[in-house]
């Protein structure tokens, strides 16, 4: 066990560097066709929030699921920076005064402290933008009916019915404290949607059949779940310096979480049971599927 | 000329009607494939954003290019509406306090006085996504391959190459002012982009030959010209009624134009000159680039 958490957690570092080498290429200076300038300063501050020592957890789940079912590895990397833009826009956007109001993030100035305000609101703009850019792009070797596929999926992912829609749910959650049902569907927009777009990309990518990519999308969907629980127990058990962000501010903010509500021992269960759950549904794949797998359990076992 | 100028703004209202009618439908509370809840505030403001009275030039060119060029007229409102959504999208974000700090908009409270900061944060990041959508989806009935190209020259229009790029280097203007060259390049981003993209688009949906798309890109670029020196002048010689916002701001600002920069005299003759040669452009389409030519007169004589 402590190999295979050795051998995946170098598989995820690895790609990380991909995905940053990759990342830092995209957001260059230099300008693509089409372009007429790249402003110098809004460059640079899509630059900082983006290469900003995350995990890399989502890209890293495109590549893997796509790895999985055969498809393109440059491709399913490009992909994996295009969801990355738009993890790293969401998080400039919530961090925002008008929204979380965070100075911090990962132990670093967020992008409106960095830079200003109006910079970061466009950085996040950009980024999204960047995304499709991405995806669309001659460069990421895919059919086009691939591509049209993932920014429906991506679109959907992070749009009015799911990031940005379960960001306004969790906003109205400080007013007024949603029921459980509420808070699993603020929980299943707000984190997720992304999430489950990540594996069922690798799908996608690889023009899998209908039922893989069914399979991809629950498996995404599990550990959508068990990656929220583990976040509200580490919210409430680890400390600032380890999360490198302020902790304990969703209990402080009287915001509703299913530990709150249901207990400690029951979310550890449950997030137990989630991993489980993920893990059956990649049985049919067999050996092939254990470093998704060890992702599942990753994402419930971490420490930040 | 009065005849024509009748059927022109006849055509320019029902299209509006018909962009309007179908982002209503957009916008309603029906969920979609894929989404997992539609949270009525923000969508609210979505649709606020949206239906607000503005007079739709850029479907209306997506709509009267795809005409020209033979493309389908159905799936040519789907991506005028998709950019109507993206142009939407810019003004909410533009009007925050942290950008332009604008209360009014077409005569009426902008989004974040009608319903606050947060919201139209992310009500302009879900239009944004929105259009993705929208061109992408199944509903679009247009080939992936005119899909993939058409979300690549929107996300290149709108991002950091393109509009948003375009307002930064507008905020950058107000601290200090650019020459000649920089403002030329600043109104090509901010404003121009998206004008150019709308014509264009009408070539992809069309399946054009490379060189029509070329000409109808290029009649965009100068339309937009047009459109720019059009705004610069009535922000001196209108007011606020008229314009149903504040007007004379970019001059009290500081904020370098072409008309400060050269005169009225020259901006008016500058002027023309960019409707003849958009207009020259189309001559090889003969009688039936009138509404178009139409629409580049239309531009340049617009009181508000």
């Amino acid at each position: 066990m402590d190999a295979n958490r050795d051998t995946f957690e170098t598989r995820l570092k690895n790609n990380a560097h991909e995905i940053e080498a990759l990342l830092d290429a995209l957001l260059s200076p230099s300008i693509l066709s089409d372009e007429i300038a790249r402003p110098e300063r809004l460059r640079d501050a899509m630059h900082y929030a983006v290469l900003n020592g995350g995990k890399r957890l989502r890209p890293f789940l495109v590549v893997e699921s796509a790895a999985l079912l055969g498809g393109n590895a440059e491709a399913a990397l490009r992909v994996g920076a295009a969801l990355e833009c738009v993890h790293c826009y969401s998080l400039v956007h919530d961090d925002l005064p008008a929204m979380d109001d965070d100075d911090l993030r990962r132990g670093k100035p967020t992008v409106h402290i960095k830079f200003d305000e109006a910079t970061a609101i466009l950085a996040g703009d950009s980024l999204l933008t960047y995304a499709f850019d991405i995806v669309a792009a001659p460069e990421t070797a895919l059919p086009d009916t691939s591509k049209a596929s993932l920014v429906l999926a991506l679109a959907r992912a992070a749009g009015l019915g799911g990031m940005a829609g379960g960001q306004a749910l969790d906003l109205a959650a400080e007013k007024q404290a949603p029921d459980e049902a509420g808070i699993i569907r603020l929980q299943a927009m707000k984190t997720g949607a992304l999430i489950r777009f990540a594996c069922e990309a690798g799908a996608i990518i690889s023009a899998s059949a209908p039922e893989d990519r069914r399979r991809l999308r629950a498996f995404g969907e599990k550990i959508g779940l068990a990656f929220q629980l583990a976040d509200d127990i580490l919210d409430l058990t680890s400390d600032t310096e380890t999360m490198g962000k302020a902790t304990g501010k969703d209990a402080a903010r009287g915001k509703g979480t299913l530990v709150a509500l249901r207990g400690m021992e029951w979310a550890e269960r449950q997030l137990h049971q989630h991993v489980r759950d993920a893990e059956a549904l990649l049985t049919p794949y067999g050996a092939r599927a254990s470093t998704l797998t060890a992702a599942a359990h990753f994402i419930a076992d971490r420490k930040s």
